[in-house]
């Protein structure tokens, strides 16, 4: 089968790798249908995740159809349109028990790190009974690829952690995909406004049509100044940081109300100030998170309920023969106003 | 009257000053029964609180008597006993009205620091009917000493801030009277352990005798390696900062479970250094927090239910006329093995 390959640092090709095998009883093998990119793919192609070895198949996010099953497996069977969490879970382990899948001790975020991932046209599934989801009749499979990681991500590290409620004031720091993805799940609790922070202004125009009340280019405008503005000098409830880097982190600082939550969903590689000298009497709270993908099964209601329409999200459009072209497309978000790309396999 | 006032940095004098009056309708004047020092007076005393100026009474503990009410205080009258909170409430702002007593646009902590405080013989109390609590029939006054600021505080900020739970390890960070107040507060959860860290050999004694499981004095042992070994390599599930100081921010951030809770009690002076480039997976909860007191009630139940027993927390007793010698012995701690200080006013 065609795979995409990681090669180490800057390096990666489209080339033939062989089919997967069920290993385990609990494992299935899925034949792809649609798969994305993800952030994280770009990060580990810089070299930033360096237990990823070389060799190894990219892709943590896609829909397919069961094309074998382990003897264990009860859920699914042959011929099964399925949804791939991003995460796996062997349902048994004490995280497991608790709910805390992104802690799996067998599993967590595997796919496409530690195990051969999705941007292929068949990958396996270890502990598939509790790492895949039904898609129900008549749903739009390619709009469900956006369930896989980020939608659930935007929502459990963004809106869930951050307590949004009605009536509060919400900013979300990055309007990349998961600040988008924050930004239309927080919409289900009401929140009075929504205030978008970028540097990107076709982002920024972007996150109006998606239901922003306010936006603030980070570039040359003072963001504490027009946080105050848009609050009446009262801050935000709800700061979400969905970048992941130090001065991304400074401005939910700079902007949260007293007994505010600051819900971080950034992926960092540098540890930040945390400015305890004003914040220990400000009653806040800062929560970080793996996303755990319980609430996929959430997300799918709201979805076939029409509550949220994911495919607001996807931008562009290929065959997974066109994966290296679409990397380009992906990489190049300002540039190419792209936000999350599809890959369809052709044959299927 | 007399009454112990700060004349800026490292001065202080036990001095006449004019007895405290009525000036507005919802005003009480409170003749003090028992006061006692915080280790916030200290900080005070050195600098550390600019916004306290030359001529302050200081104090933001006691009990007392009602000794005059204004004509809108409806709750106390002349001659009922009180309790002091070191939060006084209007009641009626936005955050009052939400619980959030700590951030009253016009009260919050003010008592001997904004406004006169309660080292005195009498102490003027603003919102005399949401910032006192009628002192039970029967119930020890000193004791209750305790309830006016650090056992709501290690309550509040430390135990429910850090969702101490049954079957939980918990650690507290710093055995000061703050930290014992955790460790007391704690043992209402029935936590399966909970590990004292301090540098102070008694203190870590007095924590034993408190209900503390484990201990580890902090100079030249290895925190990390000693958690690991009682947790089985688990860390813990809360970690109670009691200092406010980088260094015991980094003893909780280093022995932090994933899915855990780091609850800040101590007052910081300077930023600290927050390690998202590990923490940002590990689902934890940062919490800050600025006493409410709105838990005064419930722990006047616990005292006079014999859950919990505040006259453990005291140490010494004096005269308010010998207050400059309760400083010194409040002041050296570790030579005088002092906890809290309880002062007796002779005039009372």
């Amino acid at each position: 089968m065609k795979a995409l390959v990681y090669h180490g640092p800057g390096k990666k090709s489209f080339e033939e790798k062989p089919k997967p095998e069920i290993i385990a009883p609990t494992d299935a093998i899925v034949k792809i249908l649609k798969t994305t990119i993800c952030g994280t793919d770009l990060h580990i192609l810089k070299g930033d995740v360096p237990e990823v070895t070389d060799g190894r198949i990219l892709g943590h996010e896609g829909v397919g159809v069961i094309e074998a099953t382990g003897s264990n497996v009860a859920n699914f069977k042959i011929g099964d349109h399925v949804l791939i969490s991003c995460i796996t879970s062997c349902g048994k382990c004490e995280y497991c028990r608790k709910g805390m899948y992104s802690h799996c001790e067998n599993g967590g975020w595997i796919l496409g790190h530690l195990i051969d991932g999705t941007q292929a046209e068949y990958v396996r599934i270890p502990y598939a009974d509790t790492s895949l989801y039904h898609i129900p009749e008549g749903a739009n499979e390619e709009a469900l690829v956006m369930l896989s990681d980020i939608l659930p991500t935007g929502y459990e590290c963004g809106v869930l952690n951050g307590q949004v409620k009605p009536g509060d004031t919400v900013a979300i720091v990055g309007a990349g995909p998961i600040g988008l993805a924050s930004l239309l799940t927080a919409q289900f609790y009401s929140p009075a406004a929504i205030i978008m922070i970028d540097l990107d202004n076709n982002r920024l125009q972007v996150s109006k049509k998606f239901g922003a009340t306010h936006t603030i280019n980070s570039t040359g405008q003072n963001i504490v100044e027009e946080i105050m503005a848009i609050t009446g000098n009262k801050c935000v409830d709800t700061a979400i940081e969905a970048v992941g880097i130090p001065a991304t982190f400074e401005i939910c600082q700079a902007i949260i109300a007293a007994g505010g939550h600051i819900a971080n969903v950034g992926v960092h590689g540098k540890s930040v100030n945390l400015h305890l000298e004003s914040l220990w009497s400000k009653n806040i709270t800062i929560t970080t998170r793996l996303v755990d993908t319980v609430t996929t099964p959430l997300l799918l209601k709201t979805v076939i309920s029409k509550k949220l329409d994911p495919l607001l999200l996807i931008t562009h459009r290929f065959r997974l023969t066109e994966i290296l072209e679409a990397y380009e497309t992906f990489g190049h978000a300002e540039k190419e106003k792209s936000l999350k790309v599809i890959l369809s396999n052709d044959t299927a």
